[in-house]
C-alpha cells in the first residue's frame, strides 16, 4: 500500500528500459552503459556521486531522474538529514521552480522509508 | 465537479508543503519564506508581481507553478484579457514548447472561472 | 486498446487547442499559425523538419511535443530506424536527463505502429 | 565613456538584426513582428509587459534579452526600486544560477542611469 | 580578416579539447566518442543529422555548439536557404529567447561563406 | 600571467556583488545569505556540497557559477581526479551541450593549479 509510487516507477522503468534497449541502436546502448558507469565508485564514492546525480536531477527538474537517485541514495544508506541538505542545495541553485519537484521528492522518500520499516526490499 | 483539477492541486500542495516544512531544514524554511515575501506588494503591486511569476513559470514550463500563479491572479482580480496577454508574452518568449502548458493553463483558468460563477471560494 | 495513449493525447490536444484558439488573442492565433507553417516543405522537406522538431522537443524535454512530432514522423512515413537515430542525437546532445522522455517516446511509437498494423488511422 | 556596454549592445543588435531580417525567411520576419507586437499596450500596459519580459529573460538567463528589456524599462520610466523588485522575483523563481546575470544587469542598469544623468538619449 | 570569429572558435576548441581529452577519464573519452559517432551517416544522412544538431543547439542556446554545427553544415554543402529553414524551426520552438543566438549564428554563417568565396579551407 | 581568467572573474564578481548588495532589497540580501549558508558543513561536509554545486552549475551551463565552485573545490583541497569525476557526472546527465562549459572549466582549473604551484593565494 505504502509503496505504490515506488512500484509504479520501478515497473514502468524496467518495462520501458527493456523496450528501449532491445530496439535501440548501438549508440543508445553505449549511452546507457556510460550512464551506469559514471556512478560507480572511483576517487569519489558512490554516495557522493548519487548525491550529485540527485541535485543535477532536481535543478533540471526531472521527476523520474529524482526518483531514481532517491532509490539509489536510500540503497547507499544515506540518511534523511543528508538527503535534505542535498535538496537545499538544489532549491537554492535552482530556485522556487524546483519546489513542486521537492514536494514530490519528499513524498517519495517517505514512501521508501516506510518500505524500509516494513522490511520490504528496495531495488531497481 | 468543475473544480476537480483545482481541488487535486490545492490538496496535494497543502499536504506536501506540510511534509516539506515539517521535515525540511532551516534553509528550506527560509527559502519558502522568501518565496512568499517576494510577491508581497512593494513599489510594484501584487497583481504585477503575480503576472511576472506567471510568465516566469510558463517559460520555465512548470505546470504546478503556473496553477499556483493562476489561482493568485484570479484572487487578485485580474481579468482573462489581462491573463491572456501574459500568456502571449510567455508564448513568444518561450516558443512553441510552451504550448502544452498554455493548453493546460487555459483549461485550469476556465475551471477557476466556473468556480467563481458558482460562488465557490478559491483559496490556497 | 493499443491506442490508449494516442487517443488521450489527440483528444485532449484537440479539445484544449480549440479552447486556446477560441479565447486567445490575435497574437496567440498568429503564433499558432507560425507553428504550423514552419514545418511545411520548403528547401527542406517535411520529413527533415519533423525530425528537427522531434529532436528539439526531446532535448527540451516536452512529452506532448514529442508525441506530436512522433505522430507526424509516422504520418510522413519515417521508419523506426530513422526515428531511433534522431532519438540518439537527442540523447547525446541532451544527456541522461532525456532518458525518461525517450522511454515514453519508444512506448508511444510502439503504440502508433500497433495502430498501423491494425489499419487504424493516425491523425491529429 | 560610461555608456560603453550600452553602445556595444545597441550597435551589435542593430547591425545583426538587419542581417537576420534582410536574409531571413517570411517566417523569420513574422516571428520578429510578433516579438514586437506582444509588448504593445493592451489590457496590460507596456510597463507591466516589459517587466514580464525582463523577468522571463532573467529566469531563462539570456543577457542580451535582459539588456533589451532593461533599456525598455528605463525608456518606460520604471524606477530602480520597481526594477529591483522584478529582479527579486527572477532571483527567487530562478535560483542562484540567476546571480551572474543579476550582477551584469545591475551594472548595465547603472550605466543607463549614468546616461540619463548626462542627458544622453537611450534608444534601440 | 573575415574569418576572425571562425579562427578563434576553431583554435580555442582544438586547444581545449586536447586538454580535456588528455586529462579526462575513460568516461570522458567514451562520451566524446559517442558525440562523434552519433552524427555519422546511418539510415539518416549526415546532412539531416547536422541539421538536427544545429536545431538542438539553438533551442538549448549554446553558441559554441551552434558554431560547431554551422561549420559542419557548410562542410556538408547545405545551402543558406536550408540552414535558414532550420533556424526558423529553432526560433518557433524555442521562442524569442533564441534571437540573440540567431543573430550571432547569421553573422558566423556569413563569415564562413566569405571564407568559401575566398577559397579558404573550413575545417575543425 | 597564468592567473588572468581567475583575476578577471574574482574582481568582476567582487565589484558587482558589492553593487548588487548595496542597492538590492532585503529579499536580495536574504537570498545571498541563503546562497552562502547552503554550502556550510552540516551532515554533509563542504567538499560534497561544493561538488554538488559544481555539477548543478555545469548541467545548468553557467560559466560563472562553474568558476565559483571550481575555486571553492580547489580551496577545499579536492584533487583533479575527484573534480574530473564530478565533470563526468555533469557530462553524462547534461549531455554534449555541456562540453563547451567543460572545456572552459578544464582551462580554468589548470589556471588555478598553476597559481597553487606558484604559491599564489586563491580567494574569492
Amino acid at each position: 500500500m505504502k509503496s505504490m509510487e515506488y512500484r509504479k516507477f520501478v515497473e514502468t522503468r524496467r518495462k520501458l528500459n527493456e523496450k528501449v534497449l532491445s530496439r535501440g541502436t548501438l549508440i543508445t546502448k553505449r549511452f546507457f552503459n556510460l550512464d551506469t558507469s559514471v556512478y560507480r565508485p572511483g576517487k569519489l564514492d558512490t554516495k557522493t556521486k548519487e548525491l550529485m546525480g540527485l541535485v543535477a536531477s532536481m535543478v533540471l527538474r526531472c521527476d523520474d531522474c529524482i526518483r531514481y537517485h532517491l532509490v539509489r541514495c536510500v540503497q547507499e544508506g544515506l540518511s534523511d538529514e543528508e538527503i535534505f541538505e542535498a535538496f537545499d542545495v538544489a532549491l537554492v541553485v535552482g530556485g522556487s521552480i524546483v519546489i513542486p519537484h521537492l514536494r514530490r521528492a519528499v513524498d517519495f522518500l517517505e514512501e521508501l522509508r516506510g518500505m524500509q520499516e516494513n522490511g520490504e526490499t528496495i531495488s531497481l
